[in-house]
């Protein structure tokens, strides 16, 4: 497969402050890049990160068609870098595509991308605690045009930043009943660039009343829990733990699915159905809600401390037998190559 | 008000065909733009139009947070240039910008911008019957970060684009059955990029079955008819006028809007309520359904030949009185200077 390669003349790296990033706002030397015209890809090529020209009147900028993933590489003692299921991430870049009408990205060029980029940028996958390096792929309209139908030219792109352990403090969700962020026959199964944007008021409104993050509900009846902003909820009633189907209005995260499937390893109960916001209440009331935790990469698992639906308020019990750490103990270990990978869920980078 | 101007050297408008245009490829000389950064907008400026220089991380890329609007200017014979009910436009990207949690723009520095721009590109605006300039204004986030919240940093830029009379042809249509546009709670009645993109994959499936437009449904039920993808809809059964009242999910257009008041001022009886599909299907086995027409800015006025729901499709009769042309010349004769402003509703380019 061809691919260009244009390389940095001197890395950056070394004005790094690896103990001190801030997510996604430090990316790494190269960046991968493929243009779409004429009907197909054109020869891929990585070349130094750099600022883009655009016309003002690239579609992306008025018709929001634009699709991305997110994914994390590990680099373990040996100094191998590992990627988590990134043939789900992606599969998902191009249902998420399709959905907004873009053409698929072909497989072969998304893993030479990946693998290429990631060896010349190795250096910057650290190897600390926590540390890993955020991969973003994503896809943009380009044609300059501003008649609303789907674009004729497209730029795939990957770039990464270094991260940190993301812990975003203590955590209390508050459930939607009023805005929502996905209809059915909708979009938000797809990660599409504006589903995001939809949310930022509504979790702007939250944040002003203390809540970290929005559950959003079903937009019909605001009845049934569906998932959070990046995040993918389960709930703990006794000793099961729940969460949502996916649908047409959720993403099907894979922290989610590979959750579920270490929990049936662990011997877990694992209930895949609707999941009603009384029920949860109720279950809070009656002291069996043990846990609440959102599942999704840059955060792998995070442990919600509380929630609110509409003027009730509920705290947490901290658990001693805590599912959510337990799993993510398990989680990150395979992750980062630490812990058998019984699934094969891995990802070598060459 | 400050505004830097910085002018183009030399026009481009004599390699224009101004009889051979497509809708939106070909702009003016320059474009309007204003940056906001460190919680305020700074210094607008007018300068050449041109690519401009983006990081790969812009938020505007990722997350779709982006609103825009759409207008025309009409030159009448005297050369006076004629905007519709922009104080419209200038409310409604802010309450766009609202919803996605992005900051209003200052309304003198819409007009400023505006104002000055069509100064310069005059010429652009051509007389000929059915000629106009599409005016483009439209707000992006620019801040160079992945991580997913809203951005600090925004540019607002206004380009325009020299339009001819917008004829589709023939338009049948399809009433949404499956996909949706937008749900209850969420940003419908904003025009924010992510919706349009939403809309290219159904819209692009109903042509395939040989229909123009979708006529999209509530999402909760698909029993209700709310608008087109960049048209609000009105249907004439006998004598009345009925289209879908705004809410959360519809966009309140300004066409609609105008149309509504001048269907009323020429004695058509309107009604503004929730109208369901089975009421239009059995209006038209009965042959009472008379008209269906889109109303927006690009099109002013596209009359409805036939329509499909599901499996049943209807033709529309070719009325002698149209309340479509009627309405259609009324308004167009206003939005051009040739007939009485009654409502004030026209706005003269200084
Ligand atoms: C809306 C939404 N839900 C859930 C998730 C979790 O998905 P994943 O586990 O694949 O990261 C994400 C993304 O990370 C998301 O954007
Ligand atoms: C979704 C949608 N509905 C309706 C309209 C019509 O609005 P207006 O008459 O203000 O152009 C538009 C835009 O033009 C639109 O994008």
């Amino acid at each position: 497969m061809a691919l260009n390669i244009e390389k940095i003349a001197k890395s950056k790296i070394s004005d790094v402050d690896f103990s001190n990033l801030k997510f996604g706002e430090i990316f790494t030397d190269h960046m991968f890049e493929c243009d779409y015209k004429d009907g197909e890809w054109q020869t891929p090529q990585i070349r130094p990160y750099q600022p883009i020209a655009f016309d003002p009147s690239a579609k992306v900028f008025h018709y929001g068609q634009a699709v991305f993933e997110g994914m994390k590489a590990y680099k373990d003692k040996n100094d191998d870098i590992w990627l988590f299921r990134p043939d789900q991430n992606q599969e998902r870049i191009n249902k998420s595509a399709e959905r907004l009408d873009m053409p698929a990205f072909p497989k072969e060029f998304f893993f030479e991308g990946l693998n290429e980029l990631l060896k010349l940028d190795s250096q910057w996958v650290q190897k600390g605690e926590g540390d890993s390096l955020y991969i973003r792929p994503f896809v943009i309209a380009t044609e300059n045009c501003v008649s609303a139908s789907a674009s004729t030219n497209y730029k795939f792109m990957i770039i990464c930043a270094p991260v940190q352990a993301y812990y975003a403090g203590e955590v209390r969700v508050v459930f939607a009943d009023k805005y929502s962020r996905s209809a059915n026959g909708g979009v938000g199964f797809a990660k599409a660039a504006g589903n995001y944007a939809a949310s930022f008021y509504p979790a702007r409104l939250a944040a002003e009343q203390g809540y970290q993050q929005v559950v959003w509900t079903d937009a019909s009846t605001h009845e049934y829990l569906e998932e959070a902003g990046t995040m993918n909820v389960f709930f703990r009633v006794n000793d099961t733990l729940i969460t949502a189907p996916t649908s047409d209005r959720i993403l099907d995260g894979v922290t989610r699915k590979s959750l579920i499937q270490l929990a049936e390893d662990e011997g877990i109960k694992v209930e895949v159905r609707p999941v009603s916001r009384q029920e949860i209440v109720e279950a809070a009331k009656k002291g069996e809600l043990k846990e609440m935790f959102g599942a999704g990469t840059a955060a792998v698992i995070s442990i919600i401390q509380g929630f609110a639906d509409q003027d009730q308020k509920f705290e947490l019990p901290v658990m001693e037998d805590s599912y959510a750490l337990r799993l993510k103990t398990r989680l990150t270990g395979i992750q980062q190559n630490k812990l058998e990978d019984k699934f094969n869920w891995t990802y070598k980078v060459r």
